[in-house]
């Protein structure tokens, strides 16, 4: 199985989406003999394989459909999840702010149906590592069986437990909990952040926000961000050109922390930092 | 010269950012010998090699500084430049879109100083490459010591010259054209952008993106989306908190579409296809 | 008939709104010996009349109703209508802006099912007018209606007929036009709002907004200022406090701009007032 | 002394505003034979006084002017003060879903400098009233200073001293708290307001939303709403239509709720009223 940004052809094992009209998207694996059957008609894997990428391609009875590369932002959307969704706007933003790219070793929390898992393990390349813990074993084979359909799992340490007895690894350069209590969990992610890391975390409601940045203060954290993205699409009529009628109002508040080693020198008052240390402002 | 987010010590060669109170940044490359000179006083690089990250040092006269490993959020907005800068909220959106990770070749133009390009640099990993065009050599030098400092170099091909000729390249799986009149380049784009690519660029102006989209429907793109992406910093006060009192009203529009291969087939009117490919809402 | 946001009890003639659970509403005049049939149950008027304002009732099968005096944002949206509806944030926001209050002579066009007169003629109080224009007769009557229905009809003066023909008003203190081609009548206006005072316009597109301020320019407006207002809801859960899941993206854009008169004077340049005089932050 | 936005020609005693270049204004009371001093030049009174509104005006040296009727939305920015401004975005906003209009009966604490004191007062007409609470007399000297300057001194009644005293006023239409701790004084409000009358608060923190809230919830408040309005200007260039740079990214929450008479009906949990009330989507 190979799923691929690059190339320009199709192959047998390729992970392709089928997207028809009004946006109707389908997730296959193409193999040589094989139909995929949808309400649109049926499509045979034999027409799809060794044509170049951006086709269109007919149904049996006529209904078009694109053959196209999915990107990891598409993947997010369309992987097949039991936990709520993490948005683009939000990931992309917590991985160039969270310093996380290709070497990078992160440590997750939780697993989920590992659609973030999947994203940092892509991002993170053939020489970074991702550990992953999730509390529900059934959770945890979701996101395996996930990240094998990517090609990705060889990249991943999955772990089932409680991650309240600690995290195994030490030192990562990179700590993203998407667990309802992160704040539960702050001396732990000390004790496995390297000094210098970044911590991430995304919660629903300003009472989370308020409680996190406490602890994160109270265990000596340094740049605490707090930050909301949105997003608005426009419906891309040139002679018309508005935005959308609704938009998504809220998915999360982002909040990241650097753990910092204090060293106290003469004549200096460390506590003035903690407090003064604000990102007011971008 | 090395610049990495992976590792917890610093080394000689090592691109570090000093960050001291006020969120004041310097970028250095540590050498043994060698002082860091700022209106808060000096500091010996000796003081720096060898340490943790996340270190609390201080210069001469007493003033605090942590030392830092520089994410790639924080390379785009200290890096010199000579061209307005892009933000880690747009850019983190166009990566994921766009499919941009590890291996992937990305043509580019304008290269300006170096910024996107260094994005794209980073997250294409050793096995990806950048193929970056600017009209002015003064920015080119600029972009390529940029580059160079990062160590991220020898991934780019940079070119200089009028992209209306066209560009070298072709069948690549991602271009993004940050140049104010986008829309004069379609047809070069079609030429190297493979098929079921991703096109994207961004402009400030409404009168842009109508004459962008009206030339990309006319040229035969799909999946033409156009977004915004705003973020809201928040006072990381637990007992008070709230969203700071001002923040960025706009950057530009995102552009997003994909060329594709029309077939046609008996009895389908293909006419109708563009037309009602429209990302209505996310 | 009786529409007041004053007094404490209700009474015979009263305009009132029933809201049962899940918000769902009913706006009924209370006449004695009649009934309110719903879904949810019978509720007799009488035992609605001779009530404190707030009074929770019952269906005869059980369902609660609260009796309530229905504010102009409430009307607003609960109007029965043939056009677009216009929102809170909008229409306070423009109320304010264009000075229309207590005395206020204000026109406007087009009429649609009058819900923005009847804003304009509750504000503009008993001694102001509402003179509004309307193309379709049918739009007119049910206008007409609904102005009847809250005791504001004397407040206005209402045309059918083609605005490009001009308006019969002249020194009118504020104008505003709710069409889709506003940039067709700004010699109209021009000759119908006093110098000094208020035009105002809400209008979809972008394209709109370019057209219409490139036409008040031409005709020497100065002010001119273009803004858009988003809203967004909490969830009121004190513990979970959180925005709503998805919110109104877009409403239009309101442009406002006013006339005046231009003198010359020796060695001063009248052309350079135009370009300058732009609001560009708030 | 007269401040008016009807009629088209200026009179000695008027409230006008002049209008430089760079929006610099000035509000001036039209008296014969006085002379308005600025950086800019003097301009003398007896050349504004029988003039069109709009007219463009010249300093003894050459700098223009515009001679404006100030709006309620300018005299609330422009007014002296000693507390926060409100902007008519939230209060335009307040105004409309809190049902206060032409005859409405309001009561607000606390005064401060009267900006939306006056506001209220020039919405209610000479029918209705205002009572204002204000615990620090010299804000309250202030107030009323800027009141008589409008000629809406005689529709308020000026209160000094603690609210947590209570109000003297009952059956009010409608009762808004600017102050920092609304919810130390909801007992006072049920007192005061009328049932199914309309309450209103403004507070800057999440941590104030979710305390004022939790009170109304247990006094017994009903539909209660929490929303935040934000707005967005754009460069009224109409060939390089954008948005400004930097917005208002916060002034604050606005939450709003109504007292209701619960009764109990054989069979019926009333409990199940408050928790299932809300708002989730405007």
């Amino acid at each position: 199985m190979t799923w691929s940004m690059h190339g320009t052809q199709t192959k047998e094992g390729d992970l392709v989406q089928l997207v028809g009209l009004s946006h109707k998207h389908f997730l296959v694996i193409l193999k040589g003999g094989e139909k995929m059957q949808s309400h649109r008609g049926v499509v045979a894997h034999d027409d799809l394989i060794g044509v170049e990428w951006g086709t269109q391609v007919y149904s049996h009875n006529g209904h078009p459909f694109f053959i196209l590369q999915p990107s990891i932002a598409d993947l997010l959307s369309e992987m097949p999840r039991c936990t709520q969704i993490m948005y683009p706007k939000d990931v992309g933003f917590l991985l160039m702010t969270m310093g996380i790219g290709p070497g990078s070793h992160v440590l997750e929390a939780g697993t989920g149906s590992g659609g973030l898992t999947s994203v940092f393990a892509y991002y993170v390349g053939s020489e970074g590592r991702v550990y992953t813990y999730e509390a529900k074993e059934e959770h945890q084979r979701l996101a395996l069986k996930n990240l094998n359909k990517l090609g990705l799992a060889d990249r991943v340490v999955a772990h089932v437990g409680d991650i309240g007895d600690g995290f195994a690894e030490n030192g990562v350069d990179a700590l993203f909990l998407d667990v309802p209590n992160p704040y539960d969990y702050i001396r732990q992610v000390k004790a496995s952040l390297k000094s210098g890391g970044f911590f991430g975390s995304l919660v629903p409601t300003t009472n989370q926000v308020s409680r996190l940045v406490r602890v994160l203060r109270d265990e000596g954290f340094l740049y605490i961000q707090v930050v909301e993205i949105f997003y608005r699409f426009y419906k891309p009529e040139p002679d018309r050109l508005r935005p959308v009628d609704r938009m998504v109002a809220h998915t999360g508040f982002l909040i990241f922390a650097r753990p910092m080693i204090l060293t106290e020198k003469a004549g200096m008052n460390p506590d003035v930092l903690g407090g003064n240390m604000l990102q007011d402002e971008e």
